[in-house]
């Protein structure tokens, strides 16, 4: 139960400090903040059960799932007086995080899918006719504030700039543990199945490439051009933009409103933007998030997902940050049905430079 | 509006009959029984509006989607008096049958994301930076029954076994217009965004091979070997067996009861099937469903899915019937959020031998 303090980064000027916490059960705790976190620890905090998992390849897909049998028991839904993201409080019942204040805090999954640490011994032989691997990696929990409720759209800007230098502070560190790619993501709305409403995001490394990183890697690496793409969608299917960041509707969306938010220069990930695309990308989260909750008139549910290059590096990768709402329209939500789940198709109702003129014009 | 009327095959010495009307709009409508359909139409009947839908491809997934910005309006939960799958009846509102009964009708979609017939024009040039292609193939609907509800649990054996006839007419017919990949499928239940409660299919034919379909025919042409496999498994991931066709959980499941059928000789398509191995894929389509049904206590919401060789065969390709329930528990939706969205790895808290040990049991 050792605490460290370190300086990270700067955003104008200003430090950004790390603390590291160790938790009796072993998980890293980080609290990021402009001020320097608090040492001092407060009463008794969650610990973790230990979780086995194994990754498991499906022969037809070609892609790995993991299976975490523990986890169908992890906290659902549970009440505000409950919430386990929150700082600890004198006379509360103990939270993840036993200290009373942070500004942005990091800490390993209870319910982890991915873990270099677990044993992730295997139960049967290697004679059973499937592909099985240990489910090596790391997952994070990155809680964007000690309130209970907010979204990207209301942290103040200096927040979300913060989260910014935290996701590139996690990158390297989930580099370094080994992780071959790292995602950083966001489920909001209970349509997604979120079962806490802190908000928060999650980053998943995971110690072997998933598909879709493979083949967004495969692309860019055969010369796929996203910025001059991007030039030529400026009329029709841009958004906004600041820093020299843009948001955008992809031609070939699958998500009816799908957003994506990219640096017009080629970076390869967060850690190459410079200080105005990382002030940009910082502004255009809160952005976006505020255009589709005003569209659809209602906190919006949406999936956000980090696309950096995989570890390691990876030639001509160009970063996307892409949101997937989960709605249509105010009242009705996109599902995902056998067409989707069956052959990778999509089938859209919303032509993209429709939606983008709609978000557009807010 | 002519209708004739031919033999397609026969169930244990017993014909099967299909009439092909053509509607006023153009569509086909098959009524298919083991009585002869009858030739009179009644009243008028919903026609369609014509749509106008494209292909676009996605850069970094090799992925294509489809765009039909028309099927916004489509049909959206009407009330049953409007149930628009229902055979016509005198005073009633119109339906998509103009026929006062039948066993099985399988009519072209009203609202197709895929046809060959509409003029599917790029509104831009190609000069966007995205491809675009002509979205070509045939969206049909298969109604099980006149009857408002029920589900493939409730239907009669000889419904079900006719079902099957019917699919493999539709195989027939959709290779025949050039489709290179043809799924029959089923969504059950609002949890999968079932707009139309009247107990029905759908089949989707394409003009091109997704890519799940082509990766898996890759992997038959490569070498897998599923009758090998379902061999290991006997013990440990099977659910039921008739007529030579196995009920099991593939032990690589993405979602947490999902269940496969499969015959265990090797066949490209239910076209290959035995007198036996029919009987026994309709039998257990009613047998999963009701397992499901009792498992979770309410009817399980699910996507099913057919999977066949691509249009002109495939070396080695081994048919399955995949099912994907929605449910982690009777209570407890399963949601794709971004880690499946945005990487294709699917974390999975229900081990599949023991979710098979759980269907086997009933």
């Amino acid at each position: 139960m050792t605490t460290d303090l370190q300086q990270t980064s700067s955003v104008a000027g200003r430090p950004v400090w790390r603390r590291r916490h160790v938790k009796e059960d072993g998980r890293e705790l980080f609290l990021y903040g402009h001020a320097k976190p608090s040492a001092v620890t407060v009463g008794e905090s969650l610990l973790a059960a230990p979780t086995v998992s194994e990754l498991r390849r499906h022969p037809l897909r070609g892609e790995w799932s993991v299976y975490a049998g523990g986890r169908q028991n992890r906290t659902y839904k549970p009440a505000t007086i409950d919430d386990p993201l929150a700082p600890a409080r004198a006379g509360a019942a103990p939270t993840e995080i036993p200290f009373t204040d942070f500004e942005i805090a990091v800490i390993e999954n209870r319910f982890p899918s991915f873990s270099f640490a677990g044993s992730n011994n295997n139960i049967y032989g290697q004679d059973d006719g499937f592909d099985r691997a240990k489910a090596g990696g790391r997952c994070e929990v990155v809680i964007y504030t000690p309130a209970h409720e907010g979204s990207l759209a209301t942290l103040s800007a200096e927040r979300r700039r913060l989260l910014v230098e935290v996701w590139i502070d996690r990158y390297a560190a989930l580099f370094a543990m080994g992780c071959k790619a790292v995602l950083p993501f966001e489920n909001r709305g209970e349509e997604v199945g979120v079962t806490l409403h802190h908000p928060h995001g999650q980053i998943y490394g995971f110690g072997f490439t998933p598909r879709v990183q493979a083949d967004a890697a495969r692309a860019f690496e055969g010369g796929y051009d996203l910025s001059g793409a991007l030039k030529n969608w400026r009329t029709n299917f841009e958004i906004a933009e600041q820093g020299g960041v843009v948001a955008f509707a992809p031609p070939f969306a699958r998500f009816p409103y799908e957003t994506w938010l990219a640096p017009f220069a080629r970076r390869e990930g967060l850690w190459d933007f410079s200080a105005d695309e990382r002030e940009g990308l910082a502004a255009l989260l809160g952005d976006m998030t505020r255009r589709y909750d005003q569209f659809f008139g209602r906190p919006c549910p949406y999936m956000l997902s980090l696309h950096a290059a995989p570890g390691g590096g990876s030639r001509n990768y160009h970063f996307t940050a892409q949101f997937y709402p989960l709605l249509r329209s105010s009242d009705k939500i996109k599902y995902l049905a056998s067409v989707e789940q069956a052959t990778g198709v999509f089938t859209v109702d919303v032509l993209p430079e429709a939606a983008a003129a709609a978000l557009r014009a807010l």
